[in-house]
């Protein structure tokens, strides 16, 4: 036998969560998470899937059939609708315009579909004209993928006149809106969205782990119609959809995968605080709270990365100043005030912080430590 | 805005789980993930991480340095495995004798490769003779896949014989540990084992939603020397590696994903005390408590699946007497007495009923619930 590795419980500290996710959690969902588990065919755990179903579902402002949480996070989520959707040889046209766009590209290239991608700048939202040009030049796609929020750079796109140029151009639009769900404004059946991801640990203040999805009927119809078996079988919609089964029917559930009881407790607490506050009373809290942190950052000389016009409340990404030192200030924030702000990620690596507000971390008292632990550290 | 639905909080009853799977969790465990979220970059989170990878390779018994969770449930640990390995058009002996088999087959032919199904019958182990027979018949495959325990009939099969035929010719085995880890003796490093999957919801009496998994060197050669791209982007173990990096080598992580932290907190504490209690007294705890289960059923009459000689401790599959209804025994049990035991899987639903006796489980007052629980419901 191999020895015993001797090795304590964790215990980890409290910590102020203002990076780009996980944020903080909401208290009553880690309390809802250590309810005892229960079977994942226990009927009252059916019961519960069929309401969170129903809450996923506010979220989106859908009444999508195909509605429900995958069983693993964000990047899971993306990969579940590329994979359910999008056949080998079909084209792709992918705007990328931060990290999460090129993830999107990587996806396509890993089904043997073609991806045509639109650049922009990082830091600059999508460009519908762009993407009317690609579309025009590029007849034979049959989808548009985008990301909503964009994580990396903080830059929201405008999704709803991108999922009109696909619709006119007789594409399904695939979303992300990883970061963006929750926090500014997402109506996936007013925009026409086909098939949307998120992930529980942005502004929803879940803990990390679940991607909520959702397809359209015209998206149902396509993987319907598949020539080709969807290559991965844990993310097979089709056999998913068996285990999930259709909202309130009472549908006997067929066993597919052990679904995380107790992350599921959790998203639909937290999805429960949501509808409770109401979707629009969050969007502007989120607003807000922004503008706090804005005026109290401009007056720390701090720039933005993203022009007012396109800037997400919740991911703030403002330039490091010259002559600071990068690392240190998050560390010094870190171990001194337990304040947790992000890095930047790719092309803003160690050039930018990315300063997060989202879900139940866009609170005053949120706002107030970040912006005085900042002027601290960056003026001692 | 479409209306909001009006939902409770989601309080569970206190179950007792003796299917096959969730198990009862350790009350330790769910206090370990009810602790605050910390960031999955936070130094303090990758300090874990690490403990978390030695726990790991003591439960599989390995020095394997890819050894990780997987942030999805056992059926993604599979598909981790069959997807970074093998590469379209090559051949897979796999080995079917349940479910689960069968799944392993799906997941290879979604890949584009070959399955050659060895065929047992359900409840019986897989046969050394029909397996050393089939590595004959097809000296170009390149893996066998088997499950060690058969969770849809209570099979154990011998691992350590099976691995050693596919050492012989020049196989990589692939196996199947999501019942058997810390249930019955299991040695990766000196059985050979190439690529090893489990799940963190059975003998690990941890909350459902991660696998464990472990690479030895052989296996990550053959990763590293594909042609193809891996299909999943998810499940890319050369990205993931750089996620979870070497075991106490503090080299800097790359972002991957976002880790699912507090359930990575569970299977911490879960591992935590199996080291403590140590792996071969959990093996001699749930051989006692299944003696004892196994006398009481006996004396109820009631007849096992699986021969004696390949029969697991952890999982009891019996046959459901005659004249009985499968449905509302274990409804019975289920409202009146908080009791699960699970139903029939694939060719056995219907026919026999599989009791559970997985890690915080496995205890005496557990077994004694059962009996008396069961004998009182068949006898009314």
């Amino acid at each position: 036998m191999l020895p015993v590795p001797t090795i304590n419980s964790f215990v980890p500290p409290h910590r102020t969560l203002m990076g780009p996710g996980p944020s903080d959690v909401y208290p009553q969902v880690l309390s809802a998470q250590s309810r005892p588990t229960i079977g994942h065919l226990d009927p009252l755990f059916v019961g519960m899937m069929d309401e969170l179903k129903a809450l996923i579902q506010y979220a989106f402002q859908t009444e999508n059939e195909m509605t429900l949480a995958v069983s693993a996070p964000g990047s899971a989520g993306m990969e579940t609708c590329f994979v359910n959707l999008v056949e080998p040889g079909e084209k792709v046209i992918v705007c990328r315009n931060g990290v999460f766009g090129e993830r999107m590209r990587q996806n396509v290239e890993r089904i043997g579909a073609t991806a045509v991608v639109v650049d922009n700048e990082w830091g600059e939202p999508v460009s519908p004209q762009l993407v009317e040009d690609a579309l025009t030049a590029h007849p034979d796609a049959k989808f548009l993928a985008f990301v909503h929020a964009e994580t990396s750079t903080g830059a929201l796109s405008d999704a709803k006149t991108l999922c009109q140029l696909a619709q006119k151009h007789d594409c399904l639009s695939i979303v992300d809106a990883v970061t963006s769900l929750g926090g500014v404004e997402l109506r996936v059946d007013d925009w026409g969205i086909d098939a949307i991801y998120s992930g529980s640990q942005k502004c929803l203040s879940c803990v990390p782990g679940l991607s909520p999805v959702s397809f359209s009927a015209k998206a149902v119809e396509k993987l319907t119609q598949r020539k080709t078996p969807v290559q991965s079988w844990f993310l097979d919609q089709s056999l998913v959809m068996g285990y999930w089964g259709s909202a309130n029917s009472g549908a006997k559930r067929s066993y597919h995968h052990t679904a995380p009881v107790n992350a599921l407790y959790a998203l639909h607490e937290s999805l429960r605080v949501l509808a409770e506050e109401g979707l629009e009373n969050a969007w502007q809290r989120h607003q807000n709270m922004h503008q706090t942190l804005k005026a109290g950052l401009t007056k720390l000389g701090l720039t933005f990365v993203v022009q007012e016009c396109s800037r997400l409340p919740q991911l703030n990404a403002v330039y490091i100043p010259q002559g600071v030192d990068d690392a240190q200030v998050r560390q010094q924030l870190l171990s001194e005030y337990n304040l947790e702000i992000g890095a930047g990620l790719g092309a803003l690596a160690g050039k930018a912080w990315r300063i997060g507000l989202m879900g139940y971390g866009a609170r005053k008292e949120n706002v107030a430590l970040c912006l005085r632990a900042l002027e601290e550290v960056l003026t001692q």
